[in-house]
């Protein structure tokens, strides 16, 4: 059961981005698992990717692809990641992209694939081909929540979400965003599967950069068990077909589209760990006091990995004690436990590296029981701070994960 | 239950250590839950601490009492870790070994008190006190297994493990061990807690460094969780009660006899993983071809920390897809895939970073149904290797942990 998530009731339509979905049958049949992005030219397209060492074929080829030229379309799958399969796998990701390509009267370098399911199976090019010409027939603007549940795996729910800005001159723009993950999520330097598209007029660089600064709040900011994926990767497109000119980095319209975008990135990012394999808690980990924000990250994420914090969590357990031998064990270079204080939500545990005399383990336990709740820690070495959300570890977790091929 | 592992069936006396069990109802009654070692004069003694910046109190007191001189006891209690207490849990800890003091007629500082249980509590020190007073009056030389019984935690089994060794000259050494520990398990220059008596004669600085040596391959090469614990500790304590003269580290006898101690620390190590908390799998990790020994460990433990192997290790799952992932993702600079190989046992399944194509997942399902398999991993940078041992994930570790203090 996701933690207060649900279905996105709407999802507003962006000028210059048409979709579909189609069933290729790749895990299973009975419900669509390709969805194809069709972007209209002068679309601008940014993204950012796996840091994990063994990256996908897709991600080889999206990567290829990208530094290529303009992009028009985007082909995901869901049920075969298409990772660890080699020559192969490259060669079975460029196929995808020119049957579909040839569809739309493109070439297959203006195509970017993704795909996330299982690792090291080869995709059934020859089904995903069929599927990617059958979509290019139904593509419509009014395809965001379709082609959000074609790209699920473990995931319970569909994740999107749509924001509008209204600049100086009265122009709308419109971001939309849709997401899959729940399961091998802690994005390095990317994300999971996320699509976001606007009606904004941005330039490349500027757009480029917006994305790398954006994603590091929000995807770069969760994990759900520490295992990177092979296929993270996240793609900002943005069409231009507003009649305005380009967003001006540092303009006032500028920052107001660049805290829409932000709030899509994190409400799509929360989302993934809202509905985080087995979650049945949403927990914000926010570390202050730190030298620098490099540490106050290792220390949140740290503690967001522990398996005896999660469990705790789990348990609705205030065992604080688990917290503080985890921040122990981070590492960090003369770390004082006679400077650190934790609380949960507002209700002080330990203060100088020990329980304050009228803590009440009740008082915790209440903030614990709730479906979201912050875990505060403070350090007491500087002023850097780090903000992530992770999500506990249940029977379910294990459940899914150990049922999850069969 | 435990994997491939049963209480020991005979500890061997060792000449100058006597030991005795107490009950101090410290966590619930009906245990004894305090152990007394007694060291006859003469006895040099070595130990390795927990690297996790926030020590337990008596790892403090420990290392304070190690510094000034000859060590004459240990006292252990369970139950409660003594951790997170402040200043106050110091003068805890150092109450308790004056009052084991007075009544062998010794000063507090040669007594070393150890702890393990829940972080964060008070001890009850008076229980400890009257306990330890009346565990005097108890010592002998055969109550090693009570020892081990009495230092359990969440531990299904005790352990220990004895050897013996006969040196050139015909005389006998002797090496009995106990440890403890189950979960919180990732001893980082240290250990769970671990006693190792022998009657050898060895110099103290060639005691200490020689504990430096064997337990980097044992107790530092173990993973239950991740989590180093604030209290791990290993001690060795060499009464030098055989006749000869000590023992010169290089000749033969010395080698036979740090054979048979890195044969006990091995086996109590492994003990530890093999009663992991909710363990059903006993996991060895091989690591080859790194380019050194620090970089093999990482990624050792990287794959032993992932979630998502230890759940597909728990349902006999070959899914190698996990285990490249998570090698992947352990941040070697230059890791290249097309050099990476992965075995189960003496299956092989990916070569060159994809899959044998006469791979048969039913060959490596096998390996992974037995309760002891290693996980083999080539690297292709160089000669270095590391070997590690884990445990799975399964419904009972989140059980354990989500019920540990109810």
């Amino acid at each position: 059961m996701p933690v207060n998530l649900k279905e996105p009731a709407q999802l507003l339509l962006v000028k210059g981005i048409r979709l579909a979905t189609a069933e290729a049958a790749i895990k299973r049949t009975g419900r669509a698992d390709v969805a194809l992005i069709a972007l209209d030219e002068g679309t601008r397209v940014a993204a950012t990717f796996t840091r994990n060492a063994f990256a996908a074929a897709p991600v080889t080829v999206a990567r290829e692809h990208l530094a290529q030229g303009p992009i028009r379309a985007l082909l995901i799958n869901s049920g075969n990641a298409n990772a660890g399969t080699g020559q192969p796998g490259i060669d079975d990701a460029k196929a995808c992209c020119e049957a579909a390509a040839q569809a739309q009267n493109i070439s297959a370098a203006q195509i970017l694939p993704f795909s996330t399911g299982v690792i090291g199976s080869r995709l059934p090019v020859e089904r995903i081909k069929t599927a990617s010409a059958l979509a290019v027939q139904e593509l419509q603007q009014d395809a965001w929540l379709a082609s959000a549940q074609a790209i699920m795996t473990t995931d319970t729910v569909a994740k999107g979400v749509s924001r509008q800005v209204t600049l100086a001159n009265g122009e709308q723009l419109t971001i939309t965003g849709i997401a899959k993950g729940s399961g091998m999520i802690r994005p390095d330097m990317a994300t999971m599967l996320a699509f976001v598209g606007t009606d904004a007029n941005i330039g490349q660089d500027d757009l480029q950069t917006l994305l790398q600064q954006v994603v590091k709040p929000s995807f770069n900011s969760i994990t759900v068990d520490g295992d990177t994926s092979t296929n993270d990767a996240c793609v900002l497109c943005a069409t231009g077909q507003t009649s305005s000119s380009p967003l001006q980095p540092g303009s006032a319209d500028w920052e107001l589209f660049a805290d829409a975008l932000s709030a899509v990135m994190a409400h799509l990012a929360q989302a993934i760990i809202r509905d985080g394999e087995g979650a049945t808690k949403f927990i914000t980990l926010q570390v202050d006091g730190a030298a620098d924000t490099g540490e106050a990250r290792r220390v949140a994420f740290t503690v967001a990995h522990s398996p005896l914090v999660k469990t705790a969590c789990f348990a609705s357990d205030p065992n604080w004690g688990r917290i503080l031998a985890a921040v122990g064990r981070t590492g960090l270079e003369n770390l004082e436990i006679s400077r650190v204080d934790i609380a949960l939500d507002d209700v002080p545990i330990v203060a100088a590296g020990a329980p304050l005399p009228d803590y009440k383990e009740a008082d915790a336990a209440a903030v614990m029981a709730q479906a979201e709740f912050t875990i505060r820690i403070s350090l007491g070495r500087g002023e850097a701070q780090a903000l992530i959300w992770t999500s506990d570890l249940s029977y379910e977790y294990v459940k899914i994960n150990a049922e999850y091929r069969s």
